[in-house]
């Protein structure tokens, strides 16, 4: 008994913890159980009931199915099944009538013709990586109508009913599912993209304002910053399949806060592929703070302070950077540190330059010069980003 | 004319490229066809027609939405639907019954708040990291079938029909999918999963095997290398969430070809991080191989034969342990490439360490120390591989 209470009181810190790292959670599922919901008590009531029979249960399907964590998501479901199933279904209504015409016999062999043909044609469509991106669900709901009606066996008056009923629920199914997501605190894909843009830059930043400190920092010596805090970057370096998927929610939403329709999303993924070179030359950087090889006096104090500078105006650049995406305003002071941070770099250039070494082993100064040259390498990537904006 | 001509001819140029790249896509999509086909033809003859009725639909339905690519991925759709349908359907029943004891008034009430609670419920339990990658699909359909199964007042009989039919036709669906899907050119995705590991590897290994004699090589010196098959190991960089579908759909699949039932999939995560931790050093060398700066000749000659030594014994290695992944037989000769790689690390540490420069000036000297470094960083990274296996 011990053992499982302990299990439980673990669980129900799990489940509180979902809760609290995005409250949205909860919002939205108590959205989808009341659109159910709605849905549901309007198949049961009998008026309805009686109209539409047990197509009505195609209503709570779409809503089961089509509600989304975003509003791009939703409604990216909604109108690809809305239009699919319209599309398959005046396809299949074709494609029966031409079946029934060809005798008892041809019938059944022309029809399973129809089908073999369009599902092997439309499943290979989805591997194209732009319909797959888009139009996945979308051109399986197509093959599932058009099997569905062409194979049915109604006579046509039954099916051109049938027909008006299923579009009819399925649009109410739809509407209802959009408009709860839309009017309940709605989870917009675009603001995620946008902050997820803004707050990957500014983990870079948070690395790069401190490694400088923390890459001279004698063992032992002076307070040790959060090792944590520092290792949020590498979540930029997967985030490649998150921002893409963002970006293709995003596409189907309408204007909302500061975002018009037809708002360049693409740019994000432009944007997003430069920050995560920025974040691979970082995880390369993170490598050295750990070094065994310690950095000789003399050359240390001639890098040291060239450095850390170079490293904290970076940092700082990239939080003002990722502070004016998130606000949307031209970035007012990232342009003057990234020009100290160059000025920085220019000075170490100029002391590795002119202080011809004597006495020094090569091996000793491996670290120190390649987080210089790694460094260099943040600041034109940084540039980039700048630029990009 | 003339564009829609080129159009046509790209368009069709596609379809080839897209086929060609992977064959199994165009096996796929005929095996879809043909399941279709099959379970279609199935509801359209009038016996079976007469004995489920309507539900037959369900069949198709399931075959559209279960067939995966993966033999994983479709056994897990099809057992979590299965599944996912029983247990739905048994407590709506009872939600069903424990509502209509109620009274009338009661009815509509309580039937609505059960449907809330579930729904908002198993939504919120979707979010949890480990239901979503394995049992997404099965908590959709159980709010689904619960939704339609207690909200559909049919009477008790009735329903018990129904759900007897509903349970049959799934069970008819999921089996077909499962039986083309496992019969006919199968495609496993731990096998998959068990290529990706190795080409990842091998991919890496193609770039360092040549990284060395590409660095040094003078500009218009000697043939240049195809850089398009450097830069394959791009790919490796964003690799984590395919590998983790992967092995989310690997876990479903019974023993096959040198596989057994609970093959430790999990275990290639961990080596897919280690291979990308070895990428992202992979990637900081990429960017010194158009390096401005020039080495200086006398340290250029002295480091020349043991770094580009040190990068090809490295990539040797690697490509070894790609061959020993694929073979699944323990690596060859891998180990004494990386002595080698070792060997030739230690001999330029011992050069840099004894020679002591002397009026040299160290920006020069940035690229070359750096890339050794890094180099460095990748054998370590490589050991680590080399011992995961």
């Amino acid at each position: 008994p011990e053992r499982s209470k302990a299990k439980i009181v673990e669980c129900a810190r799990k489940i509180k913890k979902l809760g609290q790292d995005d409250p949205r959670r909860v919002n939205h599922s108590v959205k989808v159980g009341l659109a159910i919901t709605l849905v549901s008590l309007f198949y049961y009531f009998e008026p309805l009931y009686d109209g539409f029979g047990d197509s009505a249960m195609w209503a709570v399907m779409t809503v089961v199915v089509v509600f989304e964590f975003s509003v791009g998501a939703t409604l990216g479901r909604g109108l690809n099944r809305g239009l699919a199933t319209f599309l398959a279904g005046a396809l299949g209504f074709g494609a029966h009538r031409l079946a029934t015409l060809s005798g008892e016999k041809g019938e059944p062999m022309l029809l399973g013709l129809f089908v073999f043909l369009l599902a092997t044609t439309v499943t290979f469509v989805r591997f194209f990586p732009r319909m797959k991106a888009r139009y996945d669900y979308g051109l399986l709901i197509f093959i599932l109508t058009f099997c569905l009606i062409s194979v049915s066996g109604y006579r046509d008056d039954e099916m051109l009913d049938m027909a008006h009923k299923r579009v009819s629920t399925i649009l109410i199914g739809s509407l209802t599912a959009v408009f709860v997501c839309i009017c309940i605190c709605p989870v917009w894909a675009g603001d995620d993209l946008h902050n997820l843009a803004a707050t990957n830059i500014e983990k870079l930043g948070i690395f790069l304002e401190h490694f400088g400190v923390e890459f001279f920092r004698k063992p032992g010596e002076g307070e040790s910053i959060n090792k944590a805090s520092l290792q949020g970057y590498k979540s930029v370096l997967n985030s490649k399949n998150m921002e893409e998927s963002l970006v293709n929610f995003a596409r189907w939403e309408p204007g909302h806060g500061q975002f018009k329709f037809r708002h360049p999303w693409k740019h994000y993924l432009k944007f997003g592929s430069l920050t995560r070179q920025c974040a691979y030359r970082v995880e390369a950087l993170n490598g050295y703070l750990n070094s065994d090889i310690k950095t000789p006096p003399e050359i240390q104090g001639m890098i040291q302070d060239s450095c850390t500078k170079m490293s904290s105006e970076l940092g700082k650049a990239l939080k003002e950077l990722a502070l004016a995406i998130k606000r949307m305003t031209p970035p007012s002071s990232a342009s003057s540190h990234l020009v100290k941070s160059k000025n920085a770099a220019k000075n170490l250039k100029f002391l590795l330059y002119s202080d011809l070494c004597s006495g020094i082993n090569l091996l000793e100064v491996v670290p120190a010069v390649t987080v210089t040259s790694l460094l260099f390498e943040v600041i034109s990537c940084t540039e980039k980003i700048a630029e990009a904006i």
